[in-house]
């Protein structure tokens, strides 16, 4: 069936050295070739749009080495959600959906290898996009990121940076659904900050509107215990000075760090030594024997109406130069990413 | 039987702000007296020395906050070991051994208090000393630290700086104990480092008479899982280069830190979360639900004969101020005390 398809691909026309531009993106189209013993042929529903992807288009990979480096030519990096709708493979039928490393395609054919970190979907009559926010990669961050790296109890204070983010969104929402005493966000404009303190924050910083490190010093008078990080830079180094003997911060993102010219050097460390505190370097593939404990959490938390999956979804494979370009404006609300197919499916 | 007896005191004669010198020590003789309800009386037979301790007498506690800060006239803060030669207090009996906060004196007059932190000693027909290095919390900082901050396993890679020092020498040993594959240590002349190769380590690095730098880049390259730090600085900053994904680095101390000018801000920090790793900044006093476990379980090495306590023992109170002044210059092997008292005791 393969034969006729045409794929449609972005990939690596140029280099980023500093901010994206359009020149930095290429448009490719070919025809599926047949499938071989052992592949499988995805079809992308959804394509994940994700900070870290301006990196993987550097020539060095930002410093970052998860995923191979990318050449002038080849298909950027991304998680997608797929339908399989051919299958040589025996573990895998047409009709099952996974989420993983599709890559900017329209189409992948696959063996499923490790390095591909495709995880199959289990049917749960709810949106398919879910696979790259609250059940996918984005659900697994942010609850294994809070519980196994951040070890939250009901009585703690917790802050969380990028708090209107596809995982910081949903750290809130799990803060406050375990009851934990004072929740506190970072975000960024007036539409963010009410949306968090609507999802459950206590009080909510608006680091475009006020200083950060004022509102910190009153709001975190008593410290955290928890500090959730999805942004890095300053707001994250100013935010050590406010841990509380014993505190855990979750170094999970650090949006801010990756346009910077030069290394971020934090110069509040000593703190973490000082208050018998943890720094918590976070990586969600590290965490895979974890994954389906996070799942169906979430999915029975989302089944009893206390977590609702944040997401900001543009329309169009053709959109996802412009998705990513805009990601770092930080105007998305809620977990960000691309409809390839045509129609939303319930799976 | 208390009045007659004459209590001999170090105090703080001067505040020191850099390196200590003889002026800032001053030496108080006082009658004991009478004991009331619900006190008891020690009698001091060893004094812990401590790199902390020239933070105590500053006028700002050096910027540590655990113990209360010190004035003009006042004993100076100190752990040791005492024997109950008096009691008003019907938890504690005449002949019980304790350690704890008993000052820089040769008797102490207690209410036994949280802030004391005493401990009561086990009978186990051992030194007594070994209540200030691997039965004290000389020995519950090792302990504690490797295995409940930094979680190692038989197949780790750990590296331990300080390596011949109190608690570093224990490290050493529990990580041979525990089947380790590769032990390196960190630690200064010829003497200490064949002292921790003895101990187990596979490799030390001399960092007087070596590149630690280099050495790290040779005997490290494939990394480590655990960094057991007592020295912190450029030491500790380097060694962060190091970390295998996943690692653990316990901040038990930082003596190299203690007598600089000015904050030390590490450079190699944004490791910690490019590794997933975690830096663990460690307080033995947070971890006295372990204190048992810890001693029970040393107490058992050491009938073993896989772990030997080592102890660097000056005689005579009078020598206090030399004792703490020499530790800086790193001249100590294991654990640094002063014997108060006249004669060796078994408990």
């Amino acid at each position: 069936m393969s034969e006729s398809i045409i794929n449609r691909q972005w990939v690596v026309a140029e280099h980023p050295t500093k901010e994206l531009e359009e020149k930095h993106f290429g448009y490719k189209e070919s025809s599926v070739r047949p499938l071989q013993e052992g592949e499988v042929l995805l079809k992308t529903h959804y394509l994940n749009i994700a900070p870290v992807m301006r990196m993987y288009m550097m020539k060095d990979g930002g410093g970052y080495s998860s995923e191979k480096l990318l050449s002038i030519g080849d298909v950027i990096h991304g998680r997608g959600v797929a339908e399989i709708i051919d299958s040589r493979h025996s573990d895998y039928q047409v009709g099952e959906y996974v989420h993983g490393q599709v890559g900017w395609q329209t189409y992948k054919i696959s063996s499923m290898t490790d390095q591909e970190k495709f995880v199959k979907m289990t049917p749960r009559k709810l949106p398919v996009h879910y696979g790259l926010s609250a059940l996918g990669m984005t659900g697994y961050s942010a609850y294994c990121g809070f519980f196994h790296r951040g070890y939250p109890h009901p009585d703690d204070t917790v802050l969380v940076s990028g708090a209107a983010g596809g995982v910081g969104s949903l750290v809130v929402q799990m803060a406050k659904t375990i009851g934990c005493k004072k929740i506190v966000g970072i975000a960024g404009g007036k539409v963010k900050c009410d949306l968090v303190k609507e999802l459950g924050a206590h009080d909510v910083i608006d680091y475009k509107q006020e200083d950060v490190a004022e509102r910190l010093s009153q709001t975190l008078a008593e410290g955290y215990d928890v500090f959730f990080d999805n942004v890095g830079g300053e707001i994250m180094d100013n935010s050590l000075l406010y841990m509380r003997a014993g505190a855990r911060v979750v170094q999970c993102g650090a949006i801010s760090e990756y346009l910077r010219e030069g290394q971020f050097i934090p110069q509040n460390v000593i703190q973490v030594r000082k208050k018998a505190a943890s720094l918590n370097g976070f990586f969600v593939y590290r965490h895979r024997h974890q994954y389906k404990e996070a799942e169906d959490r979430i999915a029975s938390w989302i089944g009893e109406g206390v977590i609702k999956p944040l997401v900001d979804i543009e329309i169009g494979f053709e959109r996802m130069p412009h998705a990513l370009m805009g990601l770092y404006s930080g105007n998305n609300i809620g977990k960000k990413m691309v409809q390839v197919a045509q129609t939303e499916t319930i799976y």
